[in-house]
């Protein structure tokens, strides 16, 4: 149904085109530029595009893609480069279209409890304007500093916050978006509740890309919750760590956040960020961050106090508590920093598997075998509230997954274990790039002629985001 | 791209093959059965199908869709028949498919917090079911005693509880489906997260059983909250009511319902069920419902005190506190029933607006502008907190707006008003056979190029309730 393209140069009257649209110094070929766009947080891709744009508005969006489409250029639009399955790569050349400029926070909506914005807003940023009025936009990518809203939503992205609040798309109420077509559309209206034909706004969320540019989103926003307690539990074997992690919702309790970090995670990530808040001793396996939020600090104070008494029974070891805000900032940067110390101690590809939350043990065993068999070390850490863990390989000799085919073997022994657990590839990290030749490990070849379909309908030229998800 | 069919009958060996796959006795063209499944409860509409059909697997209703596939045989899927929009109405006669034998809850997942269900599952025999295990599953429409879980998920359902849990979509996590074309698949993982391919749970959810039938569901389930407390107040001005919803918000409560019901449903229901438990001033233009619940009472009570509080701000009234748990079924009762007994009162069709949540006291007023302009009788109840008014209509002499073209003209004027106050047009009912007609209000051409073109994927031969949403 969909094929990729080849790899081609832009005619001179194509750039001449787009810089009428954008104005010149949006329409960039320098060397520069195209190397600085070539690559995302996946490992060490390099791609180059032939030109990098970065449009202005909704209509100069719309004008770059009808003639992408009608000359059938490919199109790879980029949010921050923050992606870890390599969706914003530009592994066709073509256009790199940034959304970088539209960075506008449009409306925060106190009435409605609602904010419209453009993507290119970085996701802290956004999160600071709406948190000034007293609200709450919970998704927090690790990459929350750096990364954007577009990006996010092309995504699905979660983070730390997810176990409670939920996923971008459930905060997701209404896109304007840019179909390859060069149309524009919204995809829903700014409710709270909506059976009105097909959720288009679902299903633009987590396409990465592929479907459409979302140029304008309207989020649902929450209360901020007024207090959080944040405490940090370490394990002597990280099994246990995982079965602890069902038993605290099973008991009834619904934490903020719940992150998973195994020790050699926490080791590298405090070596580079400088830290020595966290207590270690030799026999700790991996810790368990723990924060509940609420209204009310004495049922926060309760709830942590049970928390920490049912985890004794799971061989939870001694309780550090985070005492003030600096010490809550110093223990979250080390959890969100683990990615990036981990690649820097020479970890390859951040797996981003999902399973089942009781699930987790199993998972858990079954890296570390899959390790001895494979013959790679293995580092765990991510948001076992929701079953999401996320997994770094190292191997020497190995810099990069990709070229490594007994790597590629062990990653589809990962995903047919992560199946059999009745998980799936990607919890929020998407297939992008890297990943879609393990995409038949989940599904069956009518599910992908579905999805294959689906991307025709929208993109009958596949000149957008072509050969990621699937080719 | 797609074509309604025209009505026709089936051809005896068609009925041959129907009873080899199910067993004669579920195969059922008698008069009674035809008529039993000729209606659903939206208005009094009323269309014979050529031909029942009960299967007892997903295999059965693979093979039956084949065969119906293959001859261009139109397809009705059906639940219980509650629906308020005619999604369920055999409009086109051919083969009314009720999922009422698939009626089996597989498996409660305590590890996981999950459930497992056949879509034929009463919802409230499934709610009571998990609660029984502590667990909770929140969206219970009004007719939740006998509707059907399956029935819910082409909808969207929401329901009371929708304001602090979600509706429908928030809690599917994976659906086996079988396609018109009698493949079978599973749309997603039984996991809390997923960033792997296009979301087609999220399609299929409110897809109005236009895309596939539904035969396996598995749901999210969160732990039941231990204590609720439930309160109604009185308002003279039923803006003031729509103005004070909003604030509660706004003070950065979470009420786990926020219901309005307009005094003459409230007298009209009260009468219906022999009630006496609500004290009617003559002044009294419509009623709040508030309910909070979660594990701390004396939060619980603190949330009450001074949402009331509040609520003197705008004008409520003395506040009603139900003091036991009779006293809430008996409140619950007067709001669940609120549809059906002003529907026996001679109000026609259950209009199913949503807007943002502040912008309902300009709805309440429009439709109240309106009935002057048209001249009918509205009364409005509903899930004020999720913005979602439902609208009951009443005309001398009507007993159908569909063959009303007065009441039609009225209709299309009330949805331009949702559409400029950015709501739309079906909060949780969704759009079915009898809205259809406006969805050109709220959506442009593109928009429904893509939604009939993802039909058409699906269903290349416009066999599954086809002319349901749009033609």
């Amino acid at each position: 149904m969909t094929t990729t393209l080849a790899p081609q140069s832009l005619a001179v009257e194509h750039l001449d085109a787009f810089k009428k649209i954008c104005g010149e110094k949006f329409v960039l070929v320098d060397e520069e530029s195209l190397n600085n766009y070539a690559h995302d947080e996946t490992e060490d891709l390099h791609y180059l595009p032939d030109v990098v744009i970065k449009p202005g508005t909704t209509e100069e969006i719309s004008a770059i893609l009808q003639i992408c489409n009608q000359y059938k250029i490919p199109v790879t639009p980029r949010g921050a480069g923050t992606g870890l399955s390599g969706g914003a790569l530009p592994h066709l050349g073509g256009v790199l279209l940034s959304i970088e400029r539209l960075n506008k926070i449009i409306n925060i909506d106190e009435r409605n409890l609602q904010v419209t914005t453009e993507p290119g807003v970085i996701t802290e940023v956004l999160q600071n304007a709406v948190k000034e009025k007293g609200l709450f936009y919970p998704p927090d990518p690790s990459s929350r500093g750096s990364c954007m809203i577009g990006g996010n939503i092309a995504e699905n992205s979660g983070g730390p916050k997810a176990v409670k609040y939920g996923v971008v798309k459930d905060y997701v109420l209404n896109l304007e978006v840019v179909l390859p077509t060069g149309e524009i559309i919204w995809t829903g209206a700014n409710v709270l509740k909506n059976s009105t034909g097909y959720n288009l706004t679902q299903l633009m969320v987590g396409s990465e890309g592929t479907l459409g540019v979302v140029t304008k989103i309207v989020l649902k926003l929450i209360p901020h919750p007024k207090y959080d307690l944040l405490m940090l539990v370490p394990f002597q074997r990280l099994e246990k760590a995982g079965e602890a992690v069902s038993a605290i919702f099973r008991a009834g309790f619904n934490p903020s956040a719940l992150e998973l970090v195994e020790i050699d995670a926490l080791l590298i990530t405090s070596k580079m960020v400088g830290s020595s808040l966290v207590p270690v001793t030799e026999d700790t396996a991996a810790h368990l961050i723990i924060e509940v939020d609420g209204n009310n600090m004495d049922v926060l104070m309760q709830d942590m106090e049970a928390i920490a008494a049912l985890l004794t029974e799971y061989e939870g070891g001694e309780v550090y508590f985070a005492d003030d805000a600096q010490q809550k900032a110093e223990l979250w940067k080390l959890r969100r920093r683990a990615a990036e110390a981990v690649k820097i101690d020479g970890y390859t590809i951040e797996e981003d598997t999902v399973v089942p939350r009781a699930e987790l043990p199993a998972l858990i065993r079954g890296v570390k075998e899959l390790g001895r068999q494979y013959d790679f070390h293995a580092v765990c850490y991510g948001h076992a509230g929701d079953g999401n863990l996320h997994i770094r390989i190292k191997k020497p000799g190995t810099r990069n997954s990709q070229n490594d085919p007994a790597m590629q073997e062990a990653l589809r022994a990962l995903f047919a274990l992560v199946k059999d657990l009745g998980g799936t590839i990607s919890g929020e990290h998407g297939i992008g790039l890297v990943q879609k030749d393990f995409l038949p490990i989940v599904f069956d070849p009518v599910q992908l002629r579905l999805m294959k379909s689906i991307k025709a309908v929208f993109d009958p030229n596949n000149i957008l985001n072509a050969g990621k998800i699937f080719d």
